[in-house]
């Protein structure tokens, strides 16, 4: 169903107007509205919860509104009626609800009666919002741009519908498979005291249950110290009651029957099992307080049920206390439960290395949904890409359309859950997330349209110009609307805060001269479509050749490049001349800084930085597969290789093919080598002009699988690198961490999965170093990597399983398309350099890989002579570029004269010489065609909260160092030169006048 | 779990304080608060309803609590809380109940908060108790007292818990498989409006849509006219909502998704398809009202899924309206759906025959559990036998402690649920049917006791008598307290209102001298219990013999018989030597009136009527067995025998043994031949010294199964009756029905199964008749049976089968005890008269058969002089037997002065030349003991209304005779000699001074 945007806009008056004042939080919410126990019991803290999907094996929408039963019996909407309800019939029941997205969903459909309602259980603290997240994200393949972006979505709506009392306070990470560090500090930064999880490594959990150390203080960052401290808890049952306990519609357990004079009167035998439950469960952890998460998937939608046995089983319970018991059990929340711990005083182990991978069993690591779904994957990264653009351009242009930018803002959000960009829901939810965010961005380029209307006319009487469009399906050389087009705009809005140089390839079925935005015809080359992309599934364009021309953008602006059909065919030969294809000959790419040498066979032999003398020889550099393991759904010995996990058969990946053919391009600012592996596995090895990086666009499918066996296609980058066991991977985009083959910091690690056990999320960069080199390997989009051997990066790419892998989703991973395997494309970044430097470029290179400028297409009826004096051909925000270790995560507008922004040093600590330090922005600068800024208020990273607000619950680590950190100070308006210390992003409310 | 005296009193305190007054219904209940439509429309009756079996997978307080989920997934204490808040959310919004066995346990645990809420919905009409019944009664297994009982026991309960505004009006039988006419006749008295069911055959079904001639006025009596006409319908989709429709948390049907800003948006197709259901509904239908039954089993769990679906559904098909369309839908209930029927002012046509048997396919006749657990089924009509003795000591004593007779009364009530003496429940819930039964028994012998300590003593003074004690396990010759002691006491209570003699049988190990009421020591016979008595698995006792004698028993009163052990065990030899026993001889059994002749090898030749001269030569009697269809739970082909269905491999039954062997027994009193005809089958045919009728006593089990085959048995009685075709069955003990084999009075009857589809109940009596010839059958229990050619009675005893005939009980019906097939022992009564004048026999007969004199023992430790001027050994309420046509079918203290009686004329019109007449009873006669009659009433059936109150609706059908009847007068204190019509019941709350 297509979203007018009407309808779109109505829907989001009713939360949109933020307000956001310092609010004390009242007596009867929060912590002070906590049942703290009994300091001399065993205090039981009952949480009901519901974990709700947002989107899995049904849509969100399908599980809004329990449509499609028979794949899953779930319905949200009824959940949240229900229990309601039962907060009604009860003072003492407590509830807590997480994902926002469906929240909203409920409260958009409510009388003003229920809201009220609502509201008094929130002010209460009775239901209690925890986590308030949009979704509840993924961890292992999100980017952190779009994780604060979800969570300030989820926190936005909280803070305008309920105020302080609704402000999250708690991670509630109970689903996801593996954790991320760069989440917790996240979590920490927006203000959290704590985070619970459901799912860690059994190995880890074995240990921990040992040693009474499942919770902790995760030590978050590098880099942040102790503003990253999070206390975490894994939970102790996953997030499920402990057994016998259940009292779902969906649970099967026994009721309390409390009436003697029916049959089967069993309060007696109820009560002793749940003593013993309660001792069990604490003999695990350290406290007198232990939690009970009362509840599971889609649970609570007859919530009567639950609560009534719940009400039933704590009186008897308690009741025992009279008998001598010291089982002390009451309705609790995550937060109570957190700060009863807080209050026992005691000290508590840290960590500072992350969960992942996570495994449930020695053969079942969740290692394969890193990777999974690749398209996916990219489509959720590029429209994050456009989302960003269109927050600039809707504000810089003061378009202030922030509601027809909810719908693309809304998708992402739901994109960000752990079995949507995770690629592991089914076959048609993701076809569901997929269109939200086509649906999404549709109703976004009405946004850029209205604003480029409002940027681009010289002249306040212009018309506005032609519509600006998308060609989305330019990476296989698509762009329909301009096919055969005399003439055409492309604009680039460049969302960074730094000039930048940039490569175009247009698709074009006729050659143009191309104006830059002075009007000077620039050199654009006219180079072949691949035979590979014309032959990929679905694609409909006639163009056989892209025009590929290097463009200059100004920071956070655009600049417009105007095509004019050339006059003669003629000049269409002489451009020719300049391109060289060769075909199965030795091609060795090289501009000033770099060197590749691929031999006739089609080898990459050899990357040299010739400016550093760096050479990193490399053998066997291409695509390998290893075969899926197969499965029956039963025991872990048959688990086989799906959406979540990854199993390999064997543990050495077979080549894709034993030959390969290349073709060698060659023009004035590219050149390029194009390696075809086998009808189903190529990559295209490319150099730009002035550029200090090698791209690598991989393209891999239909994968075959007529023998029966899965297939997980790796692209390997094997070196004489010395790594020595070591690799590193970032987490979220941010900071990255030390990865070392068969071994984990915190535990003895059993190895059973060599290759598998040793896979980590790779959301944006991977790298292997020695003394003097390091390959770094920067990808588009979130995939799985791993350092198998010494010297080698191998990179998961795309994966087709024929078998699911029995953990809920009931389909193959085996995604299709025009009846074959879906093909994926994607790229890699390499950079050769010295550790040393590497930073500056990988650093750089990676916030312009997902930032990037977004180009819209336009069909305008003028000449060129006509649109230059009609329109602005260029134009930026900012009269300088902002420093380079600066980047603007966020520039949305909010109101009139009212901005959200959050700018962030991207650097780590101790990584590059110049810009691993403290940076300082003039906030000014970036509103300067704004106005000036006549208010601001610092934030914290969710935006619900000022900073001078957040006060953290303080912990104590074993080594006796305290979380405690100072109040953050007002910034004055008479100074607006922030500081920035590496990885610190800093989020302000601004007012213009 | 035993139920403990004082708890059980406890909770009938709530509501047995009955106090029946005329109410007239407030204006917003009833058929004042009904929508009636609009005329110019098609009406839809929306008519939200759950089905809450009373037992069937799991036990009737399994059901209620939600416990075994894993069995079943219901639970109907959360039906009804939902139910209850879902009513509170929109005025509009309806719902009705049925099974008050789960209402009651609900209202028991409910707050005065809630009880106040429900009664103003009840109040208001928008919660609408339906049938009213303690549960929904099974109509082919279940005996006429108990079905009144158990409507009385729930009218009861909502009379006095609610008012007028909660009787029910409506007959609601949407279950049961085959619908009785007495059932109808009842309801008819009961004052109900009308009724409506799910089931009927598909052939009837079929020309019914057809003709649409699914409503119609059932003639339900042919005694009783107009009072028993009742319109019935036959529901459209069973009991279940028309296809998509169902919005219970079972079904998987799209919700409405009405949020047009979500996807899959489906009001625009759900209207669409809702519309099209109606018209295709109404097109079976004679008026342009029809109804649905939006629920089905256990639904309404979580009722908000319903309703908040309804709601809206109902919201925009009402709204097409606007477009033309001319379906009008609103909430409704069956009583108003009746009602704007009945406002419709059309004509109906009528029938007189029954719905049995039921099919649902050609293979699938649903007759099999006419006779499916023979065991329960007795044990249920010995319960019942129990508690109307139980009341009547209660009663003539003036014990007042109805609430200890409660407990029997509840089991009961349960115990006539339509998978609960059908038969067709799990073997662990019929346990539990017979658990209950036992405990209610354990209560009542309290009681028992208690009035008997009031009874008994000669002077007020006197200490009670030692503890009365029932032998319940006598029908197997076991009573193990009597065994080996010196002395002890039998007390008889006669339960009918006419004197008897009554031959009894006690088994003991010793010789006694046995003293009847005045003293004289009597002819008590001592004779051997048959081996196969003795080999019967699980009989504990050591008694090798029994006492067999003929008592003489007051009307309504008792007599005592004092056992004293013979001083000399020689005695025992002269005994002896008057009882001949012989072995494979002829045995000719001969009383004044009747001579039966068997031959030495065990066949029953012939029984002669002397008296009349009627001689019925019988050839091949005893037991056959039918193979039971396997199946494998697919399609009709594949139809298996089991619990409901009767499907037989062949239509030749076996012979269970191809020999014989007889044991001929003759003594002063009685005569019998036990034929053993295998080690799983025998019968004792006996003729005792006075008797009209010869006892056959059956015993079979356990059936083998070694072959694989499941088996039902049945006993066959081949004569030369020239029956032609007809045979004819009771009605729930009551009225006869003709039945022609291979004919269906109303439709054009396809023949496939040509046993089971001739198989009807039987519930007291089955009889074959020609010119001058009637042989009748009367059974203990409720059975099935045939006359599958001319001249034969068929009636099955017990089946066994080794498969699920798939229609949910998911178990084969393979009743076993002591790790074998069950053995199950009954008695036959048969009857050799003519035709005219068989009534008298049969009707006496049957009403002495199921209400039995009731035997208690004592171990008094007085000699028989001390214990004879201590105690009263004789005792009649009646100063003179009333008329032999009169049967007191109910006496129930209500209080201290408040008694509740039937009483009932049980011949049936032109039966009997001398009783088939109306007759007159003296009420006070009833009440000698008692007091003198201060106040009465004569109330409908079930006791909840005053019979001058009732005024049912008026219906006319297609021959212009109008249903409506005199509304009936008051009676005068000053004549209370009332006139009982054939087949009248009247029933009357009494006070007494």
């Amino acid at each position: 169903m297509y979203i007018s945007k009407s309808s779109s806009v109505v829907l989001l008056v009713s939360f949109l107007c933020l307000v956001v004042l310092p609010v004390k939080s009242s007596n009867g919410c929060g912590y002070d509205a906590c049942n703290l126990g009994d300091p001399n019991k065993l205090n039981v803290h009952i949480v009901p919860h519901t974990h709700d999907d947002v989107g899995w094996l049904k849509t969100v929408d399908q599980y809004y509104y329990g449509a499609r039963n028979n794949i899953q019996h779930a319905g949200v909407q009824y959940i949240l009626d229900s229990v309601i309800h039962s907060l009604e019939e009860n003072p003492d029941r407590r509830f807590i609800y997480v994902e926002i997205a469906f929240f909203w969903r409920w409260w958009n459909q409510q009388t003003n009666d229920t809201r009220s309602k609502v509201k008094n259980f929130v002010n209460q603290g009775r239901l209690e919002f925890i986590s308030g997240g949009w979704c509840m994200n993924d961890e292992a393949s999100t980017h952190y741009n779009s994780i604060i972006d979800q969570h300030s979505l989820g926190a936005e709506f909280l803070r305008d519908q309920f105020g302080e009392c609704a402000r999250p306070k708690i991670g509630w990470q109970i689903d996801p498979f593996g954790h991320s560090r760069e989440q917790a500090s996240l979590f920490a930064q927006m203000g959290f005291d704590g985070l619970f999880f459901g799912r860690a490594d059994y190995q880890d959990i074995d240990r921990r249950t040992q040693t009474k150390t499942r919770e902790l203080i995760w030590k978050a960052s590098a880099n942040l110290d102790r503003r990253s401290w999070l206390f975490t808890g894994v939970l102790p049952n996953g997030y499920s009651p402990p057994g016998s306990f259940c009292y779902d519609i969906f649970c099967d357990d026994p009721p309390i029957m409390d009436d003697p004079r029916l049959h089967d009167y069993n309060v007696p035998e109820r009560v002793e099992t749940f003593i013993k439950a309660a001792h069990d469960e604490a003999s695990s952890y350290a406290t007198n307080h232990i939690i009970m998460t009362m509840g599971s998937d889609f649970q609570y939608e007859n919530a009567n049920q639950w609560f009534k046995n719940l009400d039933k089983l704590m009186k008897y319970v308690n009741a025992q206390q009279t008998n001598g018991s010291d089982v002390n059990v009451f309705y609790s929340t995550p937060s109570c439960y957190l700060y009863a711990l807080n209050k026992v005083g005691r000290t508590w182990t840290s960590k500072t290395d992350d969960f992942f991978p996570y495994a449930h069993h020695p053969r079942g690591f969740w290692t394969g949904y890193f990777t999974s779904r690749p398209a996916l994957k990219r489509y959720e990264r590029l429209s994050n890409n456009i989302l960003q653009v269109t927050r600039q351009l809707n504000a810089f242009s003061k378009t202030n359309l922030r509601g027809s930018i909810f719908p693309l803002n809304e998708a992402m959000g739901i994109a960000q859950h752990h079995d949507a960009v995770s690629g592991t829901e089914k076959q048609e939810v993701a076809f569901d997330y997929a269109m939200r965010l086509s649906q999404g961005i549709d109703v976004a380029v009405d946004v850029i349209n209205k604003a480029y209307d409002k940027i681009l006319p010289l002249d306040s009487k212009t018309p506005p110009s032609a519509p600006q469009f998308l060609c989305q399906l330019a990476n296989i050389s698509e762009c329909l609307p301009i096919e055969g087009q005399d003439r055409f705009t492309l604009i680039l809005w460049n969302p960074t805060v730094h000039t930048i140089s940039h490569y175009v390839r247009v698709p074009v079925t006729k050659d143009y001269t191309v104006r830059d935005p002075s009007g000077h015809a620039i050199v654009a080359e006219m180079i072949p479509v691949s035979e590979s992309t014309q032959r990929i599934p679905g694609r409909k364009s006639f163009a056989l050749n892209q025009l590929v021309f290097k463009t200059i953008l100004p920071a956070l602006g655009f600049s417009t490049y105007y095509f004019e059909i050339k006059a003669t065919e003629n000049n269409n030969n002489n451009n020719e001349k300049q391109v060289l294809v060769t075909h199965n000959s030795e091609c060795i790419l090289q501009n000033e800084y770099l060197r590749v040498e691929i031999d006739c066979q089609g080898n990459l032999n050899k990357i040299t930085n010739l400016k550093k003398k760096i050479v990193v020889p490399f053998s066997n550099q291409g695509f390998y597969w290893y075969g899926s393991y197969p499965g029956n759904n039963s025991g872990s010995e048959f688990q086989a290789s799906g959406a979540y996990i990854f199993r390999p058969i064997s543990s050495d990946p077979e080549p894709v093919s034993s030959k390969r053919s290349i073709t060698c391009v060659k023009g004035q600012n590219f050149q390029s080598a194009i390696i075809l592996f086998n009808n189903w596995a190529s990559q295209e090895i490319s150099l730009y002009d002035d550029a200090k990086m090698v791209e690598v666009e991989w393209t891999v499918g239909p994968i075959p699988v007529y023998d029966n066996i899965g297939k997980e296609i790796i692209l390997r980058y094997d070196t004489d690198i010395q790594s020595d066991s070591k690799f590193y991977t970032d987490a979220n985009g941010r900071e990255v961490l030390e990865r070392i083959r068969d071994y984990r910091p915190t535990w003895n690690y059993s190895k059973v999965e060599p290759v598998s056990g040793n896979y980590y999320p790779i959301n944006s960069r991977i790298w292997i170093k020695d003394s003097n080199r390091q390959l770094t390997v920067l990808t588009d989009r979130s995939e799985g990597g791993a350092s198998i051997q010494d010297g080698s990066i191998e990179i998961m790419l795309h994966r087709r399983t024929l078998y699911d892998d029995a953990l809920g989703v009931s389909e193959p991973l085996n995604e299709t398309a025009f009846d074959a395997g879906l093909v994926v494309r994607g790229k890699h970044l390499l950079i050769i350099e010295s550790s040393t430097s590497s930073a500056l470029y990988h650093r750089v290179a990676s916030q312009r890989f997902y930032m990037n400028p977004l180009a819209t297409y336009a069909l305008p009826p003028l000449s060129y002579a006509d649109y230059s004096t009609t329109y602005r051909q260029a134009w930026s925000a900012l009269q300088t570029d902002l420093p380079l270790n600066v980047h603007l995560l966020t520039f949305d507008q909010i109101d009139t004269n009212k901005y959200l922004i959050r700018v962030e040093n991207y650097f780590e600590l101790h990584e590059d010489d110049t810009y691993s330090h403290p940076v300082i922005v003039d906030l000014q600068k970036l509103f300067q065609s704004q106005g000036v800024i006549s208010d601001i208020a610092e934030m914290i990273l969710t935006a619900n909260l000022r900073i001078t607000d957040m006060k953290r619950l303080e912990w104590v680590t074993t080594d006796n160092r305290s979380s405690k950190i100072d109040v953050k100070k007002d910034l004055s308006l008479k100074d607006l030169n922030i500081l920035l210390n590496p990885m610190e992003i800093r989020t302000f409310l601004v007012t213009v006048e």
